[in-house]
């Protein structure tokens, strides 16, 4: 359905079951796949290509004919730009993600995440939609010790001692005990500019345990159909994350230390870093 | 008088003296009182509600269509909203508000609040034309202790003692002397983040006095007819605020503690929250 | 009793009851009051004066002769030096105050201080000896909102509503009713050096009503048998001093704001800053 | 070369060459010079006058018509626009300008600034093109003491000795020695806002030498043809500026000091403000 | 060799080979071991006890007599005292500790501490006087990754990858690899006030491995012969204390979190907490 | 005049007019200068060497015997130390320096210094006795533009325009104009920890002109005759050293750069670092 009021041109490819608004114009290098909805007004000069689902808002602009660094600018499937958002460049926003109305997107957006502002900054992932009563860091800090569910297949969030005394704190944690697993190695991730994400992926089978011991940070954990957004700020809370679960950390704070525990050693071909991969694996 | 390359729908509504612009799009729901003005290329896919008098400026954005938090997107009279501007929100913009260029609207504008950038913040208030020779609080400082009239009626500014010593500074007030009325109450509002508004509102018998004894804020003033902003950073400035005077304080320093004396207890009846109402009250 | 090794010059006039101790120097211009115990190896080189009760522990050093500003130094009654003091200057270090171990003393000391360190600062004041389970701002804090009884006759701790809010908190009292009288005049300190004292001293009829707004401070109430030290750090507690109340404020942080109400309108012959008349008007 | 689907008013003067995309809005007092390239739904709506060579990207918003501050809004020659920048003020944006996608512009954009955000910043200047093997300070700190050529005619960097020792650390440079010049004036700059530009011009025939003392800052040279970005953070590194050098100074840090020598005594007709007159000259 | 000028009571007691000088008063509940030397003007008014072969230097005062709380004062041996130092309360002063000139003791010092101020601070330790060529974490620092032996026994710097990137940094260790051992258990210690001493003991059977991830510390590590100190501030260097080596941990910075990996999980009777113990088993 | 309760080895060496009052030790490795006056308790235990005209107060301790790290503990010639001041390292206190009660000296002392505390601070310098309505940095600042003699001979105060500005400040100084002459020569001091002094010493031909261009040090300047210390903390004041000054720069604050101008290019030969040669030579 393409209002008589918009401008496509002939050599753009429109996939089914489109709709095109009034004053909007389609340039001649792009390609919408199915179903995909473009609001009033809406400038896709191009070159660009638009996933199936997907909805692009009441003037956004999509032009990234003046930037000559190469690569494509690719919206992914059920990717919703709100009203006035500008793409100038040729980044890939990825499936899921929600970007804002009036956002100035410079870099590549990921998965399920949410971003806004000139320019554009990561302030959220779109989580499951319904999320049963489960356990959370700042519910849990005032749980016993122990380790208690999450809406996230096997995430567990662990509850350890906290011993206060004046001359110092103390917090402590078990191997094969109250931690799930025998680490074969740490790794601490520190001095993280505060919006940066850093580690977007999943392990095929190394299990990881995550405690942020100075500072917080936020950890999104997803299994495929679930996502669920943790704040770890405090040492005496940890987070267990079994294998095959995609994993997002961000919103470090200046001073942030995060520790992980890892129950295999370093191996780069065990990474998962591409999500439609992940979500294969994961069925 | 509409551009004949405007795309209006059957459906709106349109008010008498509406000028409506080349390359504008007007949707189904959208509701124009009169004499508003759209600019060239302004996209009001609605739902929304414009009042009278108000100027929607060249390449504006109003959608609501994607918020589905409920509530209804009105821009009440005498608005103006500058190019560019983007509100994809169900938020209220108030009577003589201001929207600078390229605002990305995120929450409702209070009336005559001027508000510009991604997100929206409030930068200031839309005073009064004419401003004849009158007290502000940097002149007050270096008069002598007393009273001084403003542009508001009945608002005073008021110089206290202010007594420095190596061992510490000093300053006093006395009721019904200095300061114009014996107080049944004080309050104290501290802690608040620093772009926030708090407070927004007149009293049909309560007179007030404010003093900010640490950091500072402002307050803006309204007799209905004049506006005066007043920057309060210094323990021995006081503004009186006699009843019926609509009052805003907002642009609190992180650190700030307004001390504000009642004339009389609480009594929430006694409060009015609607400026509408304040002007009918005024009149 | 005078020990045999001590070196007492015939001038000096020593008291009934003292205790010289081995290895001591008196000089011709001492006076000791009766009682005074000097402990071995102290240095009073003088001209100085000890009053009854007091006691100079071991190896200090009491020398204003080589002070030529005038006046005298003067040891109180019920004083304590503990070992290694040492006095140079002519201060007065008034009754029942306590010289801790090592300090070297350049300023007067007021009634019931304690002072340490190099140069001496007050660190606190030997308060009450049997504390009965009385109300202090920290368990206040905790309380239900209304005023508690304390150690110190007629002084009570307010507690007032402290609403926290998003936007900024707020805190309220009501005179006549949460605050025990109407005032007549506020004043506020602020600006004060940390260790300073400000303000020691009573008064005859004015009551007076302390919040500390921003920042923290110490305030000691003294009845004349009872004495408590207030520590206000908190907009929501308010300290009550009737009329006839000894009031010390010291330890401002550097950022305090000390709110006080007063019953009376200021006049300075309503003042009583001398503690031996404050103690004679209290019997 | 105009489409069909753009709206030109019969008022505007268009130069020969230009390009207007579908959906653009071109108003009546609007004058475009020779090819000139307007995107795809730009609104020019003006009034406003836009130089040779000068592209404005797609959605683009040129409108002062509700700006009553008097002047023009001028775009000069080889100006970029990217897509969806807004320009709402009377202001001049010279030539070889970049506005990067989604930027609001409220201020004047001096020669060859690269602008970005809501409110637009300089984030930088387009520099030469080829930079051969050129000294930096960053490199020049691990050099030997001594002077270095740029990219840019005449302009030398200085590495002076650096002692640093325990008791603080001590910097020195001699006049008509390793400064190229005896001064007849110094002057320093201080307390700059962050991101404020301070100083654009040349000089006719007084050179300076400058040095950041504390904090940094970033001077851009250009002998017209060639420019360069320098960034000065160190107090052993100094920037010599031949006369007939156009200098930029901005990014001074809050604590920047900026101590500059000059060769001649201050004469304001010795200034060029220019950037046209400067070119002329240079040539 | 007790001076006739001074001033012994016969009921002190006073080991073989003692020195005791002029104007010395030693009070009749004082009891000297072997060899100790008491310098000129020291006033032991007791009671007190002092281990063989410590020194009371000149001017210092040991007077436990109005410290109504109970035990001892008790100076062990090895202990030095520098010239005017004061200790007034029933302390114990540790074997081999050192009282620098003018301090003023208030709180027990433990073995081979070094104490300064007024109040005394652990300032050090004594350490082992021949240091051969060994490491230390700032030498570490800049060598490769791996294990460096030090002075004390067992021993060893661990040096880990420190993986430096504009988006955070990374750093890592393996167990049974660059870690000596398999951890059965973590603890964390954080929020501990500066000048605190927290730990010191030794494990019979544990092996610690320790790493300051945020702030710094530093740990004395002691086999009974060599004592060395370690400055840990950097996430990256690891020290591995193997059992039966005495640790001490001091010097916390107000935001340090030390990591500690343990070999085996909590086992109270494994600590041992007393010195004297430690090298009984040591040897 | 020995006291014949004082205690003097007779291989002490005591000049002419000396007071040695009563309970004073002194050693055999002292040597006392002419009219050297030792107050009661004190204890010289050497080795030491007090010149003439000096006084050691009552319960000093002078006890180098201790330092094996060689040198003398000499005390030049009109030092005053006052109560309880402890020495006991191999230390000169130089002429004219003044020690306070209770400090204990760790570090040689220079001329005319004040030391005061444990460790001992420089805390100022004995100033002229008579200072006649002259110039300091403080009334320099409102006074007008130009330059203001001082106490100290030849030695002048400079203020200059300081043009405050929104977009940053801006001071200047003309060289043979404002500034008294035409430098040959710059140097920066900076980087200074805060207590230290940083230079120490006059100039035979060299004329200086310093100006603390961040953060604030302290000058001292001495004729020979007259002494006078100027904060310097602003970077619109400088002062003038003339040839034959003696200077003394201390009080840096951590982020202090000292600018100075020299009219000579450097010399080492050109330096006076020792006072006694400076004295001479000015007279």
């Amino acid at each position: 359905m393409i209002s008589p009021h918009a401008c496509v041109d002939p050599a753009a490819r429109i996939g089914a079951g489109c709709q095109i608004a009034a004053g909007a114009v389609i340039g001649p290098e792009v390609l919408l796949g199915d179903n995909v909805r473009v609001g009033p007004g809406a400038l896709l000069t191009g070159p660009c290509c638009i996933g199936n689902d997907s909805t692009v808002g009441a003037g956004c602009i999509l032009d990234a004919g003046a930037d000559t660094t190469g690569g494509e600018l690719v919206i992914e499937t059920d990717v919703q730009l709100l009203a006035g958002a500008t793409i100038a460049t040729r980044v890939t926003v990825a499936r899921g993600a929600r970007i804002m109305a009036g956002t100035v997107v410079l870099r590549s957006v990921p998965p399920h995440a949410i971003v806004a502002g000139n320019p554009a900054q990561i302030t959220g992932y779109t989580l499951s939609a319904d999320r049963p009563e489960a356990a959370s860091p700042a519910t849990t800090r005032e749980r016993e010790i122990g380790a208690y569910p999450t809406t996230v297949r096997g995430v567990t969030l662990h509850r350890f001692p906290r011993i206060l005394d004046l001359r110092g704190n103390l917090t402590v944690g078990e191997f094969d005990r109250s931690v799930p697993f025998e680490p074969k190695r740490y790794f601490m991730v520190f001095g993280v500019p505060n919006a940066e994400v850093r580690g977007e992926h999943a392990h095929r089978t190394c299990k990881q345990f995550l405690i942020c011991v100075h500072g917080s940070c936020s950890v999104v954990a997803d299994d495929g159909v679930n996502r669920e957004e943790f704040l770890l700020d405090d040492a005496a809370t940890g987070l267990y994350l079994p294998a095959l679960t995609w994993g997002v950390q961000y919103k470090y704070s200046r001073d942030a230390v995060l520790l992980v525990f890892a129950s295999e050693y370093y191996d780069s071909a065990e990474y998962i870093r591409d999500y439609a991969e992940f979500l294969a694996l994961r069925q």
